[in-house]
């Protein structure tokens, strides 16, 4: 493909693509296709002749596109929203263009330079402490995913804790204790972390033990919840080292206490000092809300934290992938993941000349993810993505509030948060059995319909349903027509008469949030 | 941003990007900005109001564009080719138009589908034995870099030998057998291994030992090097569980003994019983020549292995990144990375029904790489692959057959292999420390020219340069243009008479290939 060949194809995707936009909210939304559908239409290998453009494009129509859920649909209410922008694509486009793998900077002084100025820009936007700025000791790194953040940050707490706690120790005695207590150490996370914190457990090679959370307390992790399982640690000879608090908990948006966590760890395990333990700040898709004034509060205890996350790439219109991870001491990563002789290391890494990323990630290479941020950042302005949030927020009340219409229908199981609302259908006669098994068949069947698309989940043992109001191409009338979906299915359910004209064919359902479980609907594997 | 800004924005992005390509041979090859330039010509943080594509985009060649290192160049001949091509670009275009996290199969059912095709397609290509097939119990996976693929078998591996070593237990006892083998348990890599391995080991919590390698064998691991660092484990109680084998080692581009570390294996580790050593075979360069078939007895022996990587991102024309995991037995990735319980993951992973590959990797989210690497194949065709991976090996033979009429002037490391020449400068007088010093000398200065760009190593104790031909643009022309620049540096240096003219300002330069090291050339670090 030459210049002139790329140019006309490249205007045929832009014509596509900008089609595929405006015409997105007609598509059926999550897509209905059968496991295997694409192997039975394409070929057994790659043809060994070049295909023109013009025959590998049709494909995408025709072969592609049925087999997508549409993400981008205002129609799209499931899970965490995964943003798309135009000035998103562009940075990709760009990125593409200087493909350079820049594992350190000379690769490309511009890929690291760009990313550690738009990451400070990001910090102070959302009110992180000036510990994170690069200017201090901290700073950002743009990473692909928040779970890929979260076993980064593990893996360092867990060398920082097991260097830490062994530092007057030498040769067999130290080799002895650091295996001793390999096998002692535990992760922590909340009963409503997200499930990348036992995943990176399992990486890092260590114990997980996840906090309980309550009603009584809307779901979030509270510092007395953290002592009892500081305690009963101690008791069983387990040390804790490392903990993710949320903020915007993947079933219901709720915030951890992050007060009362710091205070506990102040008591028993103080920071800076050896066997502290380190704190993550999971704000994957909530954190967005940060860039307005009136949600900055939430960020007064992350001083006395160790790492924040929050992906551009949920909430604010960045196309994925563009996780934002935050540390208070690049150092403790630096630690972890250089394989640099530290005489070398250290002058550099301290001196602030070069920042060589590498040594903050997991993998060696890396893309320009930092254009995209940059190009979002510019396009919007900050005006222009605070208006964007708040929109967002304002739907999600805006939804709750046509659910307390129906109060014969919907209970909220907790207040609309960060755009996400959550709650279940009201059984005729009241029954937990009975409520969950219609909250779940209305569920189902909505998502089988397919002109909406939302998630279920389990909050305090209860069957819920969410709904979120935060895609980039969401209004009010798509909530309205939501409404109406559901209204009209619950009936259906809770009437047993449920119309038959929906589509047929194979229907595979979300159960959960985040690391769903694909569910036959025969039943084989519920 | 929208549709019809978008276009204009799109098409002078295009436009630009053309010109970028079709001019890139004139631009200084390697950035000669200083550390910290781009924050001092960039604001504090982002504009409170939107800004225009106009204002965004001029900024790109004024601002971004200095402090790029063009992997491009037809005069880049560094490390190893990152390389683009228009349908990689168009690949990540479409990639962003529909973003998805696609963590499971429903999110976006042709991420997936399309992801397992191509991969099947190209271990087709590789020539991987039947067992790397999705169609057995095998399969590919697209990671990020060859480096997150070492991090991802490797906890796999560890995890499999732990299982399996410690089955006959139960209890406490199970518990103590793991802990404590978990602190003998050991990662092997061989000498001019990337380092990637040792860094997975310690992400991994694990030890890590080096194997050696010589001259004699090209710098190739063999059998019987393997099998001294078995028997010196052994005698102290460490217990290997994971080998990297290279395919096209990073200073010379090696090919490791696979056969005899094969047979070695099958005596002090057989294959599928308890205490099996998991074989990764890292291709991540040089394997885009197995697409040829003169280069497709070297799969001979990966049957006995367990996972293969290569990377359609440094010589096969896919936008960076798309490395290509293969497994022998998928089973052993969701072992290690799935957090389901195993009652439910059977059934689906077993059936073959779906595919969830966020249990293939460490991240939960996931970009639609397969597009890319889908156009790629098409729009090239197996021939034009071909074509393009043999002229390269070509140049380099070229380049080769150029440094042997000045056998005064240069030696050959070994012989160019997959389009690599390794070299040092011959001294005027035979002396090792001086021949180093020249090398280094003419490798610094040629750099600090600019007009191409080239990497150093030490191979064997011996500084070498390197130069490779397989950049996408390369042509004969300018590895004559770097032959003709090399002999004049090299004729300077021995004669003590530098030319003076080259650009001042800061100099910084590359040691090492891979996970280069930088260094202040005011010795500072050196």
């Amino acid at each position: 493909m030459d210049s002139k060949q790329f140019r006309e194809a490249a205007t045929s995707a832009i014509d596509e693509i900008v089609n595929y936009y405006d015409t997105i909210a007609d598509r059926r939304v999550v897509s209905n296709v059968e496991p295997g559908y694409l192997k039975k239409i394409l070929p057994n290998g790659p043809p060994q002749d070049g295909e023109s453009w013009a025959e590998i494009q049709k494909d995408i129509e025709a072969k592609i596109m049925p087999g997508l859920t549409h993400w981008q649909s205002p129609n799209f209410m499931a899970f965490f929203p995964a943003s798309s922008s135009y000035p998103g694509m562009l940075g990709e486009l760009y990125s593409a263009a200087f493909t350079a793998p820049a594992f350190n900077w000379i690769c490309s002084p511009a890929v690291t330079e760009l990313e550690t100025v738009v990451l400070d820009w990001l910090a102070k936007l959302l009110n992180l402490p000036d510990c994170y700025l690069s200017t201090t000791h901290g700073g950002g790194v743009i990473q692909g995913s928040a779970s890929e953040a979260i076993v980064t940050v593990m893996v360092a707490a867990r060398d920082k804790y097991l260097r830490a706690t062994t530092a007057h120790l030498s040769g067999i005695e130290l080799e002895d204790a650091i295996a001793y207590k390999r096998s002692r150490i535990v992760a922590l996370g909340s009963e409503t972390s997200h499930s990348s914190t036992q995943k990176a457990a399992q990486i890092a090679g260590v114990r997980y033990r996840s906090i309980p959370v309550s009603k009584e307390t809307d779901f979030a992790l509270t510092g007395a919840a953290l002592e009892g399982v500081l305690q009963e640690c101690k008791a069983q000879g387990l040390e804790p080292f490392y903990l993710t608090t949320t903020l915007g908990t993947t079933a219901t948006c709720a915030v951890d206490d992050f007060a009362s966590v710091a205070s506990t760890l102040a008591k028993y395990a103080p920071p800076n000092k050896p066997g502290e333990i380190w704190v993550h700040v999971d704000a994957a898709y909530a954190g967005a809300a940060l860039i307005c004034p009136e949600y900055q509060h939430l960020t007064a205890s992350f001083e006395h934290f160790h790492s924040f996350d929050m992906n551009m790439h949920k909430w604010l219109l960045t196309n994925f992938d563009a996780s934002c991870l935050f540390v208070r001491k690049r150092k403790d990563l630096i630690d972890a993941l250089s394989i640099m002789p530290s005489y070398l290391r250290n002058e550099f890494s301290e001196s602030g000349l070069v920042t060589d990323y590498r040594d903050w990630q997991i993998p060696l290479g890396r893309r320009f993810r930092s254009l995209k941020i940059w190009f979002v950042l510019r396009t919007y302005g900050v005006k222009g993505l605070q208006a964007h949030v708040r929109k967002h927020i304002k739907f999600g009340e805006i939804f709750a509030a046509l659910l307390e219409t129906r109060k014969d229908l919907f209970e909220i199981t907790t207040k609309p948060a960060y755009a996400l609302t959550v709650f279940n259908i009201v059984p005729k006669v009241a029954d937990k059995k009975e409520q969950d098994r219609i909250t779940k068949d209305v569920y189902e069947l909505v998502n089988k319909r397919g002109e909406i698309y939302i998630t279920s989940s389990v909050v305090g043992g209860v069957y819920v349903v969410r709904v979120v109001s935060a895609n980039p191409l969401a209004e009010a009338r798509y909530l309205r027509k939501a409404f109406g979906i559901l209204v009209e299915t619950a009936e259906e359910v809770r009437n047993g008469k449920v119309r038959q004209d929906a589509p047929n064919g194979t229907v595979l359902d979300i159960k959960g949030v985040g690391d769903a479980v694909l569910v036959k609907e025969n039943g084989l594997t519920k």
